[in-house]
């Protein structure tokens, strides 16, 4: 059973034991790894999404995928998804792609299920908002290949060109959007995706992006691969039907998984962040000394009842 | 069924028939898209990979699992992996593995099965080739967060600091590695894993990278993902057992999948990257003019018999 990853296991310090002098003192403590960062944080470097901005989608099956919306990004979008949410709107639809390394697609795949009375299928796409003006904002020193900065605004990965200008969502890994056609406006929620795969961040500022899976992806990602072009599934059997979708708020408060997401304008963030980008872990003989906006994508617990 | 990817539709260039000059010379083509680009590669921008060095991994459920050795990087290892498939030494054994949005590992997860005779459990570490020096090189100009530069290698994704110095693999999606414990040259090949989500770029020089899935890998990213810690199956039963491993060599010519990749030494191949970099595909609004390394990772191809 090896690891790959993260073994823990106690340095042995008794070369230290050999100085001359004040070997106690000098002893350095074991540097921290990222579990270790998160064990020691503080309760209130958590912080639990609203749950009326919070969204559970079960899958026939069992999976039970727990999804937080970005109104700070992707307002109107998330207007949309939460009326068809409380309009029980996706209940019975199905996730109705499945492309490899790339997105796991959910809702309306054929395109026959009419909005509720009086919504749109048109919504005006929200790529990226104006600037980040009014959130806080952690920066990521080491670099982005698609973009002059990259960061995380209030829980979210960002990125932007110009400081002060146009701040977009990142699509990293279970990054949640609004599947759309060739009009840039035709994301209207009726079909959502999540990222399952290598970020490709090539769909930035081309499609809204509107929440972040915090919890059960992997009811979507090890879902079995749709074979006609695209990922989408040949036949509407070899769908995975969604059984109903409601927003956390919803549900009778006994019922509601309790999900926290680490807060990104902490030390503990930031800790944790310089903690994946110098791996002290005994397994890493060589610190990367740089980490990826995708790599280090903040850190979501469950909380036992 | 909306795309969020690659929709196809031809471009209305009315308008430029209202030039009052040479319309039809002033006409451009229609830019190429990725998909483009393959469709007019030339038959000798595809290499078919040496049957000696690629194996076929059958799980039972039929999954066909094709991966690539890397003998330019990881000789010994490559040479203990073929070992051990001659020796038909992987059959029986399992996926005992599956941790979402990381990796999928196969092999003797107890650690019990006994090697072939003559064979070590350590294999000297591989992380890295002192230089790309007798290789041919193709530079990304896009940049790399995790390196100085980065790029392909006869079709593997590569990194190097200092040029003429070391160079290494990159842990991109679908690369295969020889799991190992703490000590750096325990990776014998007794357990592989394969990438199965986002680079994890900091295992980079810190494990043997030693191949690439380049079919197949929906066989085990579609997996269930294990619940114990670092995505370990609970009980054996759940594993994904491996019927057998063979190398291509091994089968009949005719039973021999024919698996083709673009090289990376082509005008082809520099045409596609250039495609992903800037998507002229209709469905994009605004190009990324930048690619990453995982993102480029060279096209394979199933030829039909």
């Amino acid at each position: 059973m090896r690891a790959v990853s993260f073994p823990r296991v106690v340095v042995a310090v008794a070369c230290l034991a050999a100085l001359p002098v004040a070997a106690t003192a000098a002893t350095p403590p074991r540097p921290a790894s990222p579990a270790d960062v998160l064990a020691a944080a503080p309760a209130d470097a958590w912080r639990r999404p609203d749950p009326a901005l919070t969204l559970l989608m079960e899958l026939r099956g069992g999976g039970r995928v727990v999804i937080e919306l970005a109104p700070a990004f992707a307002q109107k979008h998330v207007a949309q998804v939460t009326r068809l949410v409380h309009a029980g709107w996706y209940d019975g639809l199905a996730v109705g792609r499945l492309q490899d390394n790339y997105v796991a697609q959910w809702g309306d795949t054929d395109g026959t299920r009419p909005l509720p009375e009086g919504m749109s299928k048109t919504v005006v796409a929200e790529f990226s908002r104006p600037s980040l003006r009014g959130l806080s904002f952690t920066k990521l020193v080491d670099g982005d290949v698609y973009a002059r900065v990259a960061g995380y605004a209030e829980g979210w990965p960002v990125a932007y060109d110009k400081p002060g200008g146009p701040a977009w969502l990142a699509h990293c890994y279970g990054m949640v959007g609004a599947g759309r056609d060739l009009d840039p406006d035709s994301g209207g929620a009726g079909e959502l995706y999540a990222v399952i795969g290598h970020a490709p961040r090539h769909l930035d500022l081309n499609v809204t992006l509107l929440g972040r899976v915090l919890t059960g992806i992997e009811a979507l990602s090890s879902l079995p691969r749709g074979t006609e072009a695209l990922g989408f599934y040949r036949t509407p059997e070899q769908r995975a039907p969604i059984e109903r979708v409601r927003m956390l708020a919803q549900l009778p408060e006994a019922e509601r998984p309790l999900v926290e997401v680490l807060r990104t304008d902490t030390p503990t963030f930031r800790a944790w962040v310089d903690a994946r980008r110098n791996r002290r872990d005994d397994f890493f003989l060589r610190s990367a000394g740089r980490v990826d906006l995708c790599n280090a994508m903040p850190p979501v617990r469950t909380v036992p009842r």
